[in-house]
């Protein structure tokens, strides 16, 4: 008992690669920082799309945006269909971006058909979901559902030194509107994989019912600089040594904890970095990550024994960020699986493996996500890639699932009075 | 039978005391890489001070200085003294600077006693010994000894792609005469140790007889960018984890050649260095140093079959300089030795654990080295330090050598007619 109409796989296809144009990279990718010229540029293009589509677009004091599609009942609180436009240094066309064009080809195509829905469908956009440029990832969407303090946002610094407060109104997406104020009734995100599970079993699309933990670490290893020629292997307190061991272990603590639990070492910088100088400081991330809560812990532990065995230099591990095991709202699953049976796509229901803004907005909104397959599970890669069908199938999911819960009232709490 | 004339350890001290305001950094060292607006400016203080002690300063097309203090006879080549004033990012008052700044004394305290040679001194600042701008290090004693040519000089580029030729001329040290024109008789060097065994030993001179040899190489570790979340360790190619082997086998190697060889990764640079990508490249630098070219060449074999038994990644191993070691010039050598003797100071002979301009001229020219102690060995860092009265031990036997080079003709050769 679904609707007979289709989104346009056609139109969001070639919405993604228009967007794909800005900070596109030599390799195919998008390299579009947060708060940057071409995340201003990206924003103002969908902007410009959404009111084409008749929305109204509002963002609040972090920038995270709201098109708006109005519904027949006023009083419903509105179903929300988004994700992310900024993307890795390195990234690709479709992480976060096909969650964002996914719902506005939900808006075009309501438009195409003139359905109205009781409660309005709204797309959003949220700031800083990658964490590349200001760390934490997932920060915005984060103050939205109380996770971070908005002040602790605005502050969070760039590697030149350039805060995130300072960036949003340079690019004027530093809107009025309290950040959390904006009251949703539901949350559903649309997103490739990012890893391999739905290619590997020919499935093409994943009812995502949860996320997994993650546990963030800026390490700082402390040696002496001296002169990498005249001083003997004894006499050493090289520090990118020590951490070559750190590194070594974050492999071990995470295969020691599989096939589930990861670690990685992404970010690494070399201090004085010349190559005649033992370095006397290296600081690098550990980027930790299980479904278990229990065995993000232990991971925890592990690292921290590890860097208290260091002898021939000083380890500071300190932990930025602990993001818990999330468990999306019932309803909100069920509707996607419904759609997707329905539509009789061949899927899974299965935990995300990397972190989305639809984890942090489903500590405060019903929440759920539709995953489709991206080749060989590569992402945050120039050279990651999902094919057009299955874009559009998970395109038609996200409609249908939006679809019901825009339309039975039940399902979607009232605006308080 | 030496002179009774002693150098003025105040007046050296306070000149490179004076030289350490250029560039100076917070923690009392010095950053002054070549080229730069620094090194300009410590230059044409090296000049003016030439200039009032009665030397003519020329310099050659790769800015090697030289501050001449005219002889009894024309035909009678320089006897040179010098090293470099060029420092590491981070990097001390003492290495380099002392053996300059020690030679203009030397002339200084002739001129206070109004001492004739029969052989002109001449007072020498070699271009890039250090190596941290523009690799290799000791560039531009090495053009001037016939080990590279200008060419390959000149098109050095540094991390923010200048090269040397156009950072050459914007401080206008680009000169005339072509490098290793400039005939020499003999070349002293003094220099900290910037290693331990001095000091262990409660000796104050190092008469050194020669240099070990150097294998510089350029790693490039290629592996595949991926999301740190949704990558199973099982797929994964991360070229830090492969990067950390490496480095950790490069101090094993090393080790297995101890307790002469030397390993050290001193530069690394991670691509793309975002926190939640796995890394797909990562490129670094290896220092491999030992005074037996056979166990050297077995350490480069050691690394190649680490760099060849990778499997999580490709490794791309380019060794971008070999420098086999050095033996000094037995009269130099000889006449170091004796003024030491002469002297009183307690000393040893030895081989110098770090390279040196005196390494290359000496492929070429008549040399020899001598070494003062330095604090708990430590070099290429801030805290390096040297005690004044160690510091005018070394200039005084400086002086003595020198006396006695220039002034029996008999060991020096004449110009070619």
């Amino acid at each position: 008992m679904i609707s007979d109409v289709r989104i346009n796989g056609d139109r969001l296809w070639h919405s993604l690669m228009d967007m794909a144009q800005i900070g596109a990279l030599s390799n195919g990718g998008c390299g579009r920082l947060t708060l940057t010229d071409d995340d201003q540029i990206a924003r103002d293009l969908f902007t410009q799309w959404c009111e084409e589509a008749g929305c109204t677009v509002t963002f609040d004091r972090l920038g995270n945006m709201f098109a708006r599609r109005p519904g027949r009942n006023p009083d419903l609180l509105p179903i929300a269909l988004g994700s992310h436009l900024d993307t890795q240094p390195h990234g690709g066309k479709f992480d976060g971006v096909y969650g964002v064009l996914a719902g506005l080809e939900v808006v075009r195509s309501l438009n195409d058909h003139g359905i109205e829905t009781d409660a309005a469908i709204e797309v959003v956009n949220w700031t800083n979901e990658e964490g590349a440029r200001f760390a934490p990832a997932m920060l915005c969407s984060g103050v939205y559902s109380g996770l971070f303090d908005l002040e602790f946002a605005l502050t969070r610094v760039d590697k030149d030194g350039l805060c995130l407060k300072e960036e949003l109104d340079r690019i004027g997406y530093a809107g009025k509107e309290p950040c959390g104020a904006h009251d949703l009734g539901a949350f559903l995100e649309a997103h490739i994989e990012q890893g391999p599970v739905l290619e590997r079993h020919d499935e093409i699309i994943g009812v995502v019912a949860g996320g997994q933990g993650q546990r963030w670490y800026d390490v700082v290893v402390l040696g002496c600089d001296a002169h990498s020629g005249s001083t003997p292997m004894s006499g050493r307190r090289d520090a990118l040594i020590a951490a070559a061991r750190i590194i070594a272990a974050v492999q071990t603590i995470a295969l020691d904890h599989g096939p589930e639990g990861v670690g990685t070492v992404g970010e690494l910088h070399v201090c004085p970095n010349s190559r005649n100088t033992i370095p006397g400081e290296v600081r690098f991330s550990i980027d930790f990550r299980h479904p278990d809560d229990n065995a993000l812990s232990a991971m925890d532990e592990a690292i921290h024994a590890v860097a208290d065995a260091e002898r021939d230099a000083e380890v500071q591990l300190d932990m930025i960020w602990h993001n818990p095991p999330v468990h999306f709202d019932s309803r909100c699953v069920e509707a996607i699986e419904t759609a997707t049976r329905a539509l009789g796509y061949p899927h899974r229901r299965m935990i995300s493996g990397a972190g989305h803004d639809a984890c942090q907005v489903a500590r405060k909104v019903p929440t759920a996500m539709v995953f489709v397959p991206c080749k060989d599970g590569l992402s945050h890669n120039e050279a990651e890639w999902a094919e057009p069908d299955h874009l559009a199938a998970g395109c038609n999911v996200l409609f249908q699932a939006a679809l019901t819960l825009s339309t039975h009232s039940a399902l979607v709490p009232e605006r308080p009075a």
